[in-house]
């Protein structure tokens, strides 16, 4: 990271300098609200690169054309759509227009400021005609009116008089320039022979003109745009609004056509007097409503947003965000530099879901076009335990929104043979659209992610009805699938096997036995059992309706617990680790050692079949699930896996540090842990990925704050009363954090040697710090002592590591296990298990 | 197969009314010669389902558009193109053209003469205007001439005088309609949510006006045409001449436009007398030349054609087609319907290959647009045996051909990570054009596939001079490729291995240690070996310019020994099989018995994914190993893999039935073996598969022959010296064959408790039957006596063989076996190792 041009501060981004990488600018800058986002394009609009305005949700179809067909295949592909670009409000002096890239400025800064919530951008540009404008602009995505986004220009002159213009636009860059905003397939071209390997990474392409104009009515200062889209069928109207203040007379002019509209304002400007022009944007968009009628809901939004006025706005806003920081801030005592990378990470997360009721989480949020604007499990398994323990109420969003999805998901089980409920890997509208079954549709475990981000919701906010009433039907239609999904072996072994999986690792596809994969259902399908049996003794009513929607069989449940039971999960005894699949171990190991940066990512410099045959991972897999299943291995198993797997992976998955992370803290590695944190904060920031220009990576800045508070803080709920076994990295002074357990919000203050727990909202609670229950009381804050290292084993190095890839210039392998080994663990140890009985969903309903 | 309409016929496929299914008709009635092919649509055309006219090799070429792009994926696709059409041959009687759908038909007999290579029709018209017309058309492509096709119409009022006009026609009906002629990816449709399922197997799509003209010329009866396509730049040169006949005033008239020429014939014709339109078309493409060019070898092609004349070219046609039977016809005694299926296939084959020098031959020959005109690994497994063995030079010219595509491999191979080269799995032009990399890429396979055939065809023909001056190039770059794809286990096991490849089964793909592919590669690793080493030590000089031209190094040798001898061959020892892979025993078994036949093919019913988790063949995929290498493996080893295999196996894949009838037969369940030979000898007669209207599965017509002389003939030819070990069919009076062996051709005559071999050709040869060594000398025809089902266990019966699915209605499974249990044959039996050694291709090549 460029500190000189972006200096250390706790509580913003600040650029000092014009970027090098705008289009990276672009993305860090963005805000958004997770209904409404906006790049960080300059509001010159000219020297803007890859701009971009987002809905979360407002998509375009389109046919997906597999270059060879088979029975099954998504048919449907999505793309998030920029809708019309309101940033735009161009300031002319004297006739001469703004451009930053070859003005001559006095100064420049722009910050992004975590606290208010809002972009600033002071700069004083030396006009050709020799007088000095001072120009401050801000722009808020609001979180307390999700429609709509303000921003504003005050400019000054400074040295004397000078007349002065401003255009305020809203443009439909999408189909004015399409190539500009999307990256479409390869086209055709004359060199098919040779290998040119676009980023799969990056979004789908559509048709030309997409956006069809419906609606357009200008009314004084105010517009309105009308659109559907070509082929998803979908509506968007756009308002707009400004307000111009200037001590001098204002003289006004709009121009508008179907694609742009303009309104111009022009004042002979005073020197020291600032001209103030403050413009509302509203959008609203539907899948059944027609534009006229999204207008009048942009015309109520605009009518609100310009009562209130700008500053009352901002002044929401800084509340809103108040709020968020004092449940969801994560300090690290005395490093700055972290701090701030930290909280840029929160409050993006904040950004892409606040306000997304409705939607998914996009995985680039709505800062960019990577992904396609695509909900994956990254919202389940990276994003929703942040929110779960912060601002539960999101995560019942999200979650309800998977609950909608469900007659799809259902319908798309069907279309590939199969029982219950099948997630969509990738998707805007719940139809399955990854073009790649090896690596999309076969990542069978979303399923079991959302059911373990359901339970995990109902833990941390208490909130059994939820579960009660709508969520069991996500249980009971997953376990459905993984019932239909799996089999048991008939001969000796007779354990529950799944074949045919990938797991979250996409460098080895469609494996048998996934340790991930088993491990998730496995948890699952006892989730199933667990919830519908609750529910059958505790609340009948419910267990009859919910038998009513889901047309649940007498056996069904039994079969659960069967195969819950039963589930194989791989173990060689030579090797002692958990095989990440039942080939795994058998494959040659890559040298990564010697494998160059310039061939990394490798999935963009070698075939898929050259990958696969090999033990090399794309992300941690076998590592994840023993984060996310933490009570089902011991010490030793997690140090042992950790230590196999960690030599073979590449990370060239953005995700894999957050796992990496927090099981090298869990096994006493803290360095590797910081390590892995520090590749993980500075994702964005540093473009270590290279594609930050594509968006934020959501999940991974989601994964920050579970690095920091499973990872450091050590935190763990697997079974009803939240553990704390902190390892707090030597060169922190200490790790401030808050969570909130079914209303009662607990400051965690790690310092070295002791813990301080502090009940900051709602009624007493309880944790339990390595192994002891410690009561959080209002009376004040406890204390608890740590001994350092307290039953850790002696870490090991990393050359102890790395060293298992070569010593010598030999390749140390596995020795070859007897491949029918294995441990199985059918359940959670009984000691959990009690917990999750006692942690009944229905025993805790709040109306029984 | 309706034999009312089709009646048994030993030496002609005959029609004796309208065809229910025209399309599949015009698969079963094509002509070609392997360089040239005609679908057989009537000479009226008007009536054509699905015309086309196909040159080998003529191809267009188009990007593959991937829903999702990966490093190394496929880019070029190509489809072979129909060309003009040159069968219209219209009559109008009295200006009432006929058009047979309506016609008022007295006689209606259409018939493939498989003597003579020529299609009839006679057919007697009553014309609306009272007058009876005798019309009697014949159509040949040359066997003699490759780039000429004959067709004629001979018109006879029967009743009375009428004026007649004859059109004849070159049309571009590709341009002119191009949809009727290849199926096109699915299009964008309103209903992309909905599972659409395309057959994969039909042929990809194209542009709009491919063939572009570039050249028109008209001189009286004859024209010219000259075409480019639009994006893989050949060229295409046409020549059409007549020659009409009549006691009468003969009319002409022409009209021409880029797309079509017309020769117009009008003759008052009188009761009795006959006229004659002879038409002579000749064909000429290039990469290279212009049209125009092509158009003057036309010409000459023509003045040929003509000097020759009509009658004379049918003459030569049955000399060659004399010739061509004397080789090849295999004889099923007292069995006139097979009889006549078996010459039909066999027939195929001649029109697939004929003429193919320069190219490959197609999977549907050139009689339909089924898997584009590529090629694939049939020609050497399935085809190339038969022509080895009757006509050496066809298959000579095939391997020379991928030789010529060594170029093309090797650049593949380095596009996926390779070394050596890598064989396209589907192609024309050389370059690979498998979307799927999973059923294609990965079936590496095939370039064991292409070293085993040239073996064979050195052993068969003995042209071991091939071998050392081009094909050990071949042999050279395979083995290189299999040594970097493998790898040596490093801890106990120690074997070499081969990760992530699909065996012919394609029902699961992308495995580990897939016994076909194991034991081909291992076959083509001691190939290599055996003849690099004989070079070295026998001729130097040759030895000399190979390595030159291949840059071998020192060691390579010595490593492809080392790979070979250490070759891992799974084997489970409780359930004694040979596992298709690694892990295919572990899955659960597909229920076939209750697998309705609606639901089948399965790949068009059910997602890869479903399919891959379950023990479920596409294809024999073990058993056809056990076959190709059948002195690796024991009699109980094969009796016991074909019955575990045998109940597993859809045969969805029409290849599947060859391997199946010759092993059945080969473990003497001779009933079996004629089940399966049936699905396979009326594979396209019956339309078994429900795409005969795609072309003739070329594969499976050289499979007839392999399943009766491989099969029932019981011929192994591993080791050099040719064994026969006959199983006649109960229900057969005796099967007669020809072999040729190294240009000694042998008669086997196979009767009940006998074997006669003649010699029929060439000088005398030595056979093995059933171990015995048996001369065959000029001196007369030599009879061995058959001990009945000698060395065979009594037979399982089917009901044994489906009784493993399930009894009471239980499915029985393997039990597990210990997984690294292995039986490893490192190299063949020693016998066979000497005869190899023996058999060196030096010792034997004429010049030293």
């Amino acid at each position: 990271m460029d500190r000189n041009r972006y200096p250390v501060d706790p509580w913003a981004l600040r650029e000092t300098a014009l970027p090098l990488q705008p289009e990276t600018a672009e993305t860090l800058f963005a805000v958004g609200n997770g209904y409404l986002g906006i790049r960080g394009s300059s509001e010159e609009g000219h020297d803007a690169v890859c701009p971009g305005t987002f809905i979360n949700g407002f998509h375009e179809s389109f046919p997906i054309h597999h270059a060879e067909e088979a029975y099954g295949y998504a048919r449907a592909g999505q793309t998030m759509l920029p809708v019309p670009d309101p940033t735009v409000m161009r300031i002319h002096a004297a006739d001469e227009p703004l451009h930053l890239p070859v003005a001559d400025l006095e100064r420049y800064e722009r910050t992004l400021d975590l606290r208010r919530g809002l972009l600033e951008r002071d700069l004083i540009w030396r006009t050709p005609v020799g007088v000095r404008l001072h120009v401050v602009s801000r722009r808020i995505v609001s979180f307390t009116h999700r429609h709509l986004a303000v921003m504003e220009l005050e400019v000054t002159p400074l040295d004397g008089d000078l007349p002065l213009t401003v255009v305020s636009s809203v443009v439909n860059r999408l189909d004015a320039d399409p190539a500009s905003h999307t990256a479409a397939p390869p086209s055709p071209t004359a060199e098919w022979d040779r290998a040119v390997v676009p980023d799969p990474r990056k979004a789908g392409g559509m048709e030309a003109h997409v956006l069809q104009s419906t609606d357009l009515w200008c009314d004084g200062p105010r517009s309105y745009l009308g659109y559907h889209t070509a082929a998803s069928g979908m509506t968007l109207g756009i308002g707009v609004d400004h307000r111009c203040s200037s001590p001098e007379e204002i003289l006004e002019h709009e121009e508008h056509h179907a694609d742009a509209v303009s309104h111009e304002f022009r004042v002979h400007a005073r020197r020291g007097h600032t001209v103030r022009l403050v413009k509302y944007v509203a959008y609203h968009t539907s899948r059944s409503s027609q534009p006229g009628e999204l207008i009048q809901r942009c015309r109520r939004s605009l009518d609100d947003a310009v009562a209130i006025g700008a500053d009352r706005l901002y002044g929401e806003q800084r509340e809103w965000m108040n709020g968020f920081w004092q449940r969801s801030d994560v300090e690290v005592l005395g490093r700055p530099d972290l701090q701030q990378a930290i909280r840029f990470n929160i409050f993006h997360v904040a950004q892409a879901a606040a306000c997304s009721e409705g939607h998914g989480i996009p995985a680039k949020g709505l800062t960019g076009t990577g992904y396609s604007g695509h909900y994956f499990w990254d919202g389940e398994i990276y994003v929703l335990p942040f929110l779960s323990y912060t601002t539960p109420e999101i995560s019942r969003s999200a979650l309800r929104f998977r609950w909608t999805m469900l007659p799809a998901a259902r319908r798309r089980a069907r279309e590939i043979n199969m029982e219950g409920a099948l997630f969509p890997w990738r998707t805007i509208n719940g139809l399955e659209a990854s073009a790649n079954y090896a690596q999309g549709t076969a990542q069978f475990h979303i399923d079991a992610d959302i059911a373990y981000a359901l339970m995990l919701y109902a833990r941390a906010s208490g909130d059994w009805d939820f579960l009660t009433c709508t969520g069991v039907d996500l249980l009971v239609e997953t376990a459905r699938m993984w019932f239909d999904l799996g089999f048991f072996r008939q001969d000796g072994d007779r354990w529950f096997h799944i074949d045919g999986v990938t797991g979250p690792d996409e460098y080895t596809t469609v494996v048998d036995d996934n340790l991930y994969t088993n491990i998730m259902a496995r948890g699952n399908l006892w989730d199933a059992v667990r919830t519908v049996r609750a529910l059958e003794q505790n609340r009948p009513d419910a267990y009859t309706r919910m038998v009513e929607r889901v047309g649940l069989r007498p056996d069904e449940v039994n079969d659960w617990q069967d195969a819950a039971e039963r589930m194989f999960i791989a173990y060689d005894e030579e090797l002692q680790v958990h095989p990440q699949d039942d080939q795994f171990l058998f494959k040659e190991v890559w040298d990564l050692p010697h494998t160059p940066d310039a061939d990394r990512p490798l999935l963009l410099h070698f075939h898929p079949l050259v990958i696969y045959r090999y033990q090399v991972l794309k992300q941690a897999d076998v590592v994840l699930a023993e984060f996310l299943h933490s009570d089902q291995f011991s010490s030793e198993d997690k140090l042992r896996d950790f230590n196999y797997y960690e030599p073979l992976t590449t990370g060239d998955s953005s995700l894999s540090a957050v796992a990496q992370a927090i099981m090298a803290a869990d096994i006493g590695h803290v360095a590797r842990a910081v390590h892995h944190f520090t590749n993980l904060v500075y994702i964005d920031l540093a473009d270590l990925h290279h594609n930050a220009d594509d968006g934020i990576h959501i999940a991974s800045a989601g994964g920050v704050w579970s690095a920091l508070v499973y990872g450091f803080g050590g935190m763990r709920d697997d079974t009803g009363v939240p553990q704390l076994d902190p390892r707090l990295p030597d060169s922190w002074q200490g790790l401030r954090f808050r969570i909130t357990l079914a209303g009662s919000r607990v400051r965690v203050e790690l310092r070295p040697g002791e813990v301080e727990l502090t009940l900051e909202d709602g009624p007493a609670t309880t944790l339990r710090v390595r192994g002891q229950e410690v009561a959080v009381r209002p009376e004040g804050p406890t204390t608890v002592p740590l001994e350092l290292h307290s039953r850790l084993t002696e870490p090991p190095t990393m050359s102890d590591i790395a060293g298992r890839l070569r010593s010598d210039g030999t390749v140390i392998e596995p020795t070859l296990p007897s491949h029918s080994a294995h441990r199985n663990d059918p359940e959670p140890s009984s000691e959990a298990r009690e917990h999750s009985a006692s942690q009944s969903p229905i025993r805790h309903s709040p109306d029984t």
